[in-house]
């Protein structure tokens, strides 16, 4: 593969065609050997793709979904209203139990139904534009988030910096340019960013299997290790900041992202080395009053025993695999946003800043 | 595998039969799925064991190696002390070569040449006798090692604790105990430990597959986790107090380990856990004055991209894979050594412990 194609990166979900289009998925679970693509002409197709994490990153499901529901009306053979009307809502009940847990899902197939129901007096061509729209919206939404993230966020890169991430936040995992990666992407097209540290994130290993690939397929310097590897590599100077994506960001400040994250900010701040978090507005949970009401995953024991495809572990021992953990917004140097970079006290700046009022 | 016959594990390494006897090995590589032993007949077997990693650990491999002089004695069919002594030295001279950077492996080498040279005047038989005794004798001084660390170190777990390890400081890496899992064996036996958590230590995974092996072999209550995943354990309050081995050991007290030992010790002293240093006089290294004079040895980056025998990363990239990391002694709450326990300040009080004399 050609590094230098970067402009050209293919998206993580994509439309092909007009009214009876397609949507076209990067598989996920090929990565990083293979980069296929997986044509869903149907909504159990995209069923599956989203169920077994072959499209994943809260952002982009939502994105899949959307267009499932667009999919299921444009292949919809009836002719009259309420029919398609119905097909869709079929479509969209089922697509909610693709995964229980990404909110983005139920909210994306949300404004779906309320598109395809406030269209029930138009035509059939009407509602099937209407939805193929809105499906484009949701992406477009999410590409200028990830856009404006990036502007934000490049600012605090200083130039020749080493910085470390964890985790895949990236294209794969939205629509565009990710959250975190943005940051790192953006920067790079500066000139800011040196090069790039990535956590290989186990147990799943989207680090070296995801981010590690995103930049390397846009030219950009990229460094693998070992979770624990870390603080040697921040002890040696090479690191100069660490930038992560988060899973919801509570009131406080307080944010849970993929495990290891918590330790990550633990040793940076054990090395004065600053630690931004890049997220959307829509990632921060003002119903939440701090991280001690974010309840975390806890996941498969043979992520961990049989991480990849061997045993590793005795059959008898008992595994901790938390599928998050929570950082203490203390931590936290910084907030990136789609609205800007928010620094503390976070109680009084987040809700200023993303609710648009004041605390 | 019956975890309730703890008493009667195997050793690493044993000596099977008398005079004419051979090497029996726990082939490491096997585990933890297969406890495989691998009998030793004659040098090149044992030559290949050391350098497949089949034995490792830096004591276990000084053991074997000097049972390989006993062996080369035992089997050579010449009756004429000269011929064995050239038999021996040969033998000697090609286990050297077996891993290059073992310290123990020349320490113990030395040992049998000295013993063997000295023998000249004797009869065939006395040749034999006392290669043999010396391979004994440097055994039985590593078990001894062994028992006494973990007599000083379980008092200092306190009953009920919950204590993390890193990496394999076990029976599997000396002649018998280990050092930090000596502690623990010893901990568990008097109740004071309630659970043993153990990191998966990556790359290599010898806390899944070795340490984890051993603590249940013992009917130890285990928990495996990832490396990435300790910070959040601490801060549940689960972990009381860690316990690792060393590899070498400054004069000021800093001191090499396997990666990821540094970022567990951060984490320690972020939640007030005590981090305890388990290894034996031999490993100090009086001539280092600090842990900036440790050399630290970079490994194949296919240890971290094809971890597992499968590729989990993009080809192009690179890697970042230092085997071991330093921790400064500021982060040691003691060390825990065959001659009791040494608490700061380390610069006074390691000489006078482990020289007998005064800093």
């Amino acid at each position: 593969m050609n590094a230098s194609d970067a402009s050209s990166s293919p998206l993580s979900v994509d439309w092909v065609g007009g009214l009876g289009g397609h949507i076209r998925l990067i598989d996920q679970t090929r990565l990083p050997t293979d980069l296929v693509f997986l044509d869903c002409r149907d909504v159990e197709t995209l069923w599956e793709a989203i169920h077994s994490l072959r499209v994943r990153g809260a952002p982009a499901i939502g994105v899949a979904a959307a267009m499932g529901a667009a999919l299921a009306a444009g292949r919809c053979e009836a002719d009259d209203v309420p029919a398609i009307l119905q097909t869709v809502l079929d479509a969209t009940r089922r697509l909610r139990t693709s995964r229980p847990t990404a909110v983005n899902l139920f909210w994306a197939l949300d404004r779906m139904d309320l598109v395809a129901r406030s269209s029930i007096h138009g035509t059939a061509d009407d509602l099937r534009r209407r939805l193929l729209a809105e499906a484009i919206a949701i992406r477009n939404e999410d590409a200028r988030m990830c856009k404006a993230i990036g502007e934000y966020g490049a600012e605090l890169i200083e130039k020749g910096s080493g910085v470390l991430t964890h985790c895949n936040a990236g294209a794969l995992a939205t629509a565009d340019h990710g959250t975190a990666l943005s940051v790192l992407f953006r920067a790079h097209e500066q000139g800011r960013l040196a090069v790039a540290f990535v956590d290989e994130t186990r147990p799943l290993l989207q680090g070296s299997r995801l981010t590690a690939w995103e930049l390397r397929r846009r030219g950009i310097p990229t460094v693998l290790l070992c979770d624990n590897m870390a603080g040697s590599l921040m002890r040696s100077g090479k690191v100069q900041s660490v930038v992560v994506g988060a899973d919801r960001i509570a009131a406080n400040g307080d944010f849970a992202n993929k495990i290891g994250t918590y330790g990550a900010a633990v040793l940076a701040r054990a090395h004065d080395i600053p630690f931004y978090v890049a997220a959307p507005a829509s990632t921060f949970d003002f119903a939440l009053a701090s991280g001690e009401e974010i309840p975390i995953e806890f996941r498969d024991p043979r992520e961990v025993t049989h991480g990849m495809g061997r045993q590793t572990a005795p059959d008898d021992v008992e595994v901790y695999n938390p599928a998050f953990d929570v950082t203490p917004a203390e931590f936290v140097a910084a907030f990136v946003t789609d609205r800007g970079v928010v620094r503390p006290p976070y109680g009084e700046n987040l809700p200023r800043a993303l609710r648009g009022g004041h605390a």
